[in-house]
């Protein structure tokens, strides 16, 4: 890392730096090593493992995209799973729906949640609401054990190693449709659609069997490697633009700076090679 | 710059790099540096005063957008106009319509074309097809002077500034619309929606008064900073979705990697923000 900036290395081809302002917190977990610094021009900044999960400044685009899209798409989500997210922003976006009653987040890593509230309130403010339960623990087990159902999982997680690797995995994925309701849904971080590939099929390949519908959906991360990236859709059996009532959004009047009814349906839109590709057996 | 990187560094604030093999070529022309390297998992890069253009990895995403949209709109394009575009990534694109009679490369600098007949033959070799004359000159002065028209004109420039700079005023779009034929069309690179709004902004309040359909659609630049860029639609008549026939692309089975009917439609959905901004008088 070069002096005055903080830089994101991927693959080893690839690196996005954020002229820096100051270092806030450097913490080794069990888990991971979490960080937070204030750049000049992105805010603040919640990077783990050196990746970059979180930037004031463009934040509001992927947790809008990742509790949004399944919860206008579910008629009326009451009972919400996020695991991982421990940031808070994903919760913060799934609290805006009034229909939710309550909302579980099931995060490994306790320093991400103190870090995230100690000093990134913009996403972290809505983990004290009163609808919010907070379960530090590994999520897999959480999903396998809970007797609780959920209308909508979210899986808000890091890339597929370290901590995160079994939420890639078929048995995870079982467990979640056990703990849906019947029009439940799913949907989990995916990775970058044009640098780790592997990653979207191996989860199409995993979800087709155990879900009737399963689908990918793109949004653009300006402070991501790539800046194209994607969600996994899997439900058992609402479909994510033909059960999709743009009137609904409308009347919701919810304050969104990403999200509308437009973009809810194009971000289904997959470039040729991404659908060539995940059309390939 | 660190060793064994380019990178890229945008408004002070962000930087991308490529991980550098080798430097091919770098040339002081009267308007601008131009220079080509060789990276590890992006093939070889142009960039012109230190600001990526293309790269081959990814210059395919670019290139189809910038060309198809409009191409597949206009219901038979015969004459095309590429104003920039020296690398000649977009002729290649525009060369692929059957229908099209010629295309007009008017680049200002010759050390553009230049350096990528040498070096990037992937987007330079449709230079050599006989449809397409190249005049090296200024494009604003082809375009007040011509007696030619036009059914589609592609803006294909740098940023708003140095060389480019009339690219981005009313004089400029007046003379379009005079070289344009009675269904023509014209799109411009517009710059970063997330990062210099204003770009875009400045060429709606000029378009709109000059052409009865003005529009924005988007695509993610993998190589460009923040990943989300901006093109800019406007025409003397014909809408960008709902006069395009998704028919016509299945049709014309162009062996494209990114551009498909969902996507072309997908494209001129904006993010709330961007809506918001654009709708400001």
């Amino acid at each position: 890392m070069s002096s005055g900036w903080i830089d994101e290395e991927y693959q080893g081809i690839v690196r996005t730096g954020f002229r820096l302002k100051r270092r806030i917190m450097r913490r080794r977990s069990p888990f991971q090593t979490v960080e937070v610094v204030e750049t000049k021009g992105h805010g603040r900044l919640l990077l783990i493992d050196g990746m970059t999960m979180v930037s004031e400044r463009d934040e509001f685009v992927y947790h809008e995209m990742i509790a949004h899209v399944p919860l206008f798409v579910h008629p009326r989500p009451r009972r919400v799973l996020v695991i991982g997210g421990g940031d808070g922003g994903t919760v913060r976006e799934v609290l805006r729906h009034r229909s939710v009653e309550r909302c579980v987040l099931a995060e490994i890593d306790p320093v991400v949640v103190e870090a995230s509230r100690r000093h990134i309130p913009r996403t972290a403010a809505s983990l004290s609401d009163p609808r919010c339960e907070i379960r530090i623990g590994d999520g897999v087990k959480f999903v396998r054990e809970t007797r609780e159902h959920f209308d909508v999982v979210i899986v808000d997680s890091t890339e597929p190693f370290g901590p995160a690797k079994e939420l890639f995995g078929p048995a995870f994925y079982r467990d979640v449709r056990r703990i849906l309701t019947d029009e439940g849904i799913v949907v989990s971080q995916a990775g970058s659609p044009f640098y780790e590939i592997a990653t979207i099929r191996n989860l199409r390949r995993i979800l087709r069997p155990i879900f009737p519908i399963s689908d990918a959906y793109l949004f653009t991360n300006q402070t991501y490697p790539g800046g194209l990236w994607a969600f996994s859709f899997a439900s058992k059996g609402l479909r994510p633009v033909r059960d999709f009532r743009a009137a609904r959004v409308a009347r919701a009047r919810l304050p969104l700076r990403w999200y509308n009814s437009e973009i809810h349906a194009a971000a289904f839109a997959l470039p040729q090679f991404l659908k060539d590709e995940l059309s390939r057996r």
